[in-house]
Order: structure tokens, then C-alpha cells, then sequence
């Protein structure tokens, strides 16, 4: 049975229709609007929008922010505040007559790739994404990680020193202050003013830069932006190392804006986890690029409205 | 049924009959021998003492280190090298002719503290024992998290402070290197050379100052002892605070020797968490003492050999 799955994003609302086989069959985007009944609005709108051409089963929204599972609602979403608290199954159901469930995005991308992607062949993955922030997702003994009230997953707010930089949630040393995008952008700036005869210092020279420029000088082969990764890299082993020594998965995949640096990031990172995890762990796991892209939120969403109950089952 | 489980500690073999509601019905100890042969003479002496009296349908022994599950070998023990790449199944089903599981000693106490302590009403547990290491064990949806090779659930060994203080595991700002007896031992030296006119600088000048020492001192009323387990609880809730986001748990359960120190480890780590982790997981969970002291081990351990799945079965 075909399936709707909506990436309920900061800037966007993309709801596509999905097979079980993990294929796109349509996708549509509106812009996210930030006023509650506008965004209501607008999910509701995108979900009629790709269901007049496909029967669907039911739809699962994929939402920033932690989320309270029995109440199908967000309790705390930096990004998009206008979610916070708002009953979306009821809200949704009424308004699009199909079953609706509520899943944190990170955890939805994190199944879509399980599913259907660079974890498709495994029963331990633990998947990060890496753009403005850290989300992360887990799928332990083929059961996705929700803890008890569906909040669980959220690796990017693991403290890998203590006395770090602040994070977005308000605290210090957050995996996520030091290898998010945003970080990369940070501490790009840093280094371009202590290099200024390098491509990236000369970049700072003329404007902000962020963490997207980073990547693209460091992928031209500017040494000082290949520095700002190869950093990033080694604090995001620092906690992949953790997340080995702690899960012992098969498959570490990377998403995200910055996954595009690729090997760039993820030689640093391979590297550190095979200095802080311990053996066995570290010999069996393999670090890489998630495969999905964009779409994994949209795939695994689909997916979990198929399969609420997140657990591994064959053709569910 | 009853079962017999076997902890397999650095200084002693101790062996006890189970009962499937916990009780232990028998116990015997031996002290652990550093040589391979000797050590399985040991531990089957042990499980043929207890199973004298007592019907048994099988075993699982908790062994310190990191397991391989697939080979029933213990790939990685600091503090028992003697059981490294023993094929233990093997070894002690043919000194006992009984069926003989593997498990990680940690992982066995959370599962004795999940099947009949601190988790006995609850799904989602994180467990961790504060001795001469930090050990930890999780379960998650009910499933004891072993990981693809059985290795998983190594909490004592995520980084919370890359540039810590040197781990016994080789790396830096380990959760065991900041927040384990051996921690409490060595900080007790420091804050009791820079005060040296309290109780725990006096004990300083008479002779090396140990963990113990300090959580006595402490209990005792000593405000620099109280000082040290403060710091130490404080680095213990940043760590949990990662927990709390990764797992959602509804309990955080703490054993082992440094444990006795109770709120006077545990309210700073509280606080801390509540600082750290995010809502609407830090709401809901409750850290707290384990409940069953060091049999917890054997009672897990037991409760294993009935279950060797770890899955949450009723009454196996």
C-alpha cells in the first residue's frame, strides 16, 4: 500500500507518495508559513495535493523538535516554533480524512535509510544528519529509538566537552556546537582571519562566510577550508566514537548539507573512532555517506505510516 | 525454571541459583585465578557446587569486557585478561554439561536490575555502575541493547570532555575517567592537598587516598569528600544528560561501590541533567539508585540464561 510521508521543515513542506518498495511516485513543496493555522494549512493542503492521483494507506509527518508521541504533538522545535503544541493528528485527520502519525525528522530519515538506503541490509544503524544542527536517529536491533515518549534519538545534544562552545539548546560542548554547519561556518570564519593569503581568508575579506562555503572551498582544494573540515571531522568522531562504543552498529551513515564534504569530514572522523572505540565495536563498523539525500525524511516518514509501530517487518 | 548465573569478576567467580522470580536460592564463591585454565576450573567448580542442589536449566555467566556474542568469547577485559578469547560456551558446557551463555557483566546487572530492581515497571532503563570503571547497560523497548557482536552498551566509554583527563582505555574524558571510583580516588588527592586541614587532607598525610575514602569522609560530613563527589556527580549528570537525549528512559538506575555516596553523588547529577538534556525527556526521568546491590549480576545473569534473547517476555 502506497503511503504519504511529509518533511514538515523550516523553510519548506515537501509530502510525497510513496510504494512500499521505497519508491517516489509524487512529491509536492510549499514554502512552511510560520503561523499555526497557516501551517496546518498548508500540511493539510500538500497531503490532498499528492493523494488526488494515488490511493494511500496514511500519512506520517516527519517534524523538527522533540516530540511527545502519545499526544502526537512537539514540545520544543527551535526552528519552527509555530508547531510547538498543536494537536497535528486530530488536526490533520479531520481535515484530510486519512490516519496520521507524528515522528521526529531525524528519526524518520534515520528509518527511511534503514529501509531503503545506506542501512537497508543491516538491524544496528545509527544515522546523523548534518546541516544548521545535529539530528540523529537510531535503529537498534531493527527497532527504531523512541524511548519512552517518542523523544528519544537526539544525538546531537551528547556532550563531547563539557566545557565547549554554547549550543543552540543553551548549553556548552553539544556534538551539534562543534559539527553542525553552523559550526563549520564559525569556526570557517575563525581560521579565514588568522589565514587571510588562503581562498577562504580572502572570501571573508569580501563577506560572511557560512558553513556551505566552507565545503565548496574545501571541495576546490583550499587548505584552510580542508582545515575547518578535517576539525569537524575529528569532533564528529569524538562522538561517533561514543555512539560505536555505546550501540555497536554495522553502519554509521552521514547526511545532511555538510555530508557533501564527504570524505573530506568522514577521514577525520573514521579516524578518531578508531582511536576512542573500543574493540570489537571499531573493527566491524563502517562509517559513510547516507544515500538517500533529501528525500530520506519523505522515505522514511512514508514508511512509519505503513509501519507505526517502527519495528522491523518484512513488507509490512 | 531456575538458572544459574555466574559473575566473573577481577577478584572473585561467585555462582548462584535463581530462581524466574529473582530469588536466589544458593550462592558460592571463589576467588578469580589470573590463569586461563585455572579460571575454568573455577568457574565450572562454582556452577557444579550450586547445581548440586538445585535443578537448573542453563547458564549465562557475566564476564567483564567487551563479548564477541557469535564466538561466546570476551575479546577485551582490562582487568581479567586471563578470560580474553576463551571460547567459553564451549569450554564450560562440556565441564558442566549444561547449555552456557556469554554476557557483559554491566549488561547482565541491567537486565537483573530490568527483570527484578530499579526497572522492574518499566520499559525504557539505562543503567550504570560506578565501581573501579564506570559499566553501563541499556534497555530500550524492552530489548537488552547488545549491538550487532554483543559489545554494545560501553556508557563508561563515551567522551564527555575530549580534553579530559587520560582514560584506562587509552583516550581522554571518558565518562569512566571522570565519574568512576578510580575518578573520585584520584580528585580526592588533589582537593585534599589544596585543604589540607579537613578530614580528607589529614587522611592524605597518613596514607593514599582512595574512592572509598572519600565517599566515607563524605557521608561522614567532610566538606572537601563532599566537594569531590559533588564535582564527580556533576561530571556523572553530563553524561546522563546525553543518555536522557539519546534513550528517553524513564529511569536512570545507579550501582557499584560509589553508588553507597547517594544523594550525595546523585543531586549534583540531577541538577546537571536538568540543565543539559531537553524536554520533554529530562521532565519524565527519574535517576535513582539501583536496587539490588551487587547481586545484580547474577540475578541478570540468570535471568538471561532463561531468556537468552534479552528480549521482555513474561514469565520465560
Amino acid at each position: 500500500m502506497n503511503a504519504i510521508g511529509v518533511d514538515v521543515g523550516g523553510t519548506k513542506i515537501a509530502a510525497g507518495v510513496v510504494t512500499s518498495e521505497g519508491e517516489l511516485l509524487a512529491e509536492v513543496r510549499y514554502p512552511t508559513v510560520a503561523r499555526k493555522e497557516q501551517l496546518l494549512l498548508g500540511i493539510a493542503r500538500a497531503i490532498t495535493e499528492v493523494e488526488k492521483v494515488f490511493e494511500v494507506g496514511g500519512v506520517c509527518l516527519a517534524v523538527p523538535g522533540s516530540i511527545l508521541a502519545d499526544e502526537n504533538k512537539v514540545v520544543d522545535s527551535p526552528n519552527l516554533h509555530a508547531i510547538e503544541g498543536i494537536p497535528l493528528k486530530d488536526e490533520l485527520e479531520e481535515r484530510t480524512s486519512l490516519p496520521v502519525t507524528v515522528e521526529n525528522d531525524a528519526n524518520a530519515a534515520a528509518w527511511g535509510e534503514f529501509k531503503f538506503g545506506a542501512g537497508s541490509e543491516v538491524e544496528h544503524l545509527v544515522f546523523l544528519t548534518l546541516g544548521t544542527g545535529v539530528g540523529g536517529g537510531v535503529i537498534s536491533h531493527g527497532v527504531l529509538l523512541r524511548g519512552v515518549q517518542g523523544a528519544g534519538g537526539e544525538l546531537g545534544h551528547v556532550t563531547i566537552q563539557a566545557t565547549g562552545p554554547r549550543c543552540g539548546c543553551g548549553n556548552r560542548g553539544c556534538l551539534e556546537a562543534l559539527a553542525s554547519g553552523t559550526a563549520i561556518g564559525r569556526r570557517g570564519r575563525e581560521i579565514a582571519s588568522e589565514r587571510p593569503n588562503t581562498a577562504l581568508g580572502r572570501l571573508a575579506v569580501e563577506r560572511k562566510v557560512f558553513g556551505e562555503d566552507v565545503t565548496e572551498l574545501a571541495l576546490e582544494g583550499d587548505e584552510a577550508a580542508g582545515l575547518v573540515l578535517e576539525e569537524t571531522g575529528t569532533w564528529l568522531g569524538i562522538g561517533l566514537a561514543g555512539f560505536v562504543n555505546i550501540f555497536n552498529p554495522e553502519i554509521v551513515a552521514i547526511g545532511g548539507g555538510a555530508s557533501k564534504a564527504g570524505d573530506l569530514i568522514l577521514d577525520a572522523a573514521r579516524k578518531e573512532v578508531q582511536l576512542r572505540a573500543r574493540s570489537p565495536a571499531r573493527d566491524l563498523v563502517k562509517i559513510k555517506e547516507a544515500t538517500l539525500g533529501p528525500e530520506s525524511g519523505i522515505l522514511g516518514a512514508a514508511a512509519l505510516a505503513r509501519n507505526p509501530s517502527g519495528e522491523y517487518v518484512l513488507d509490512p
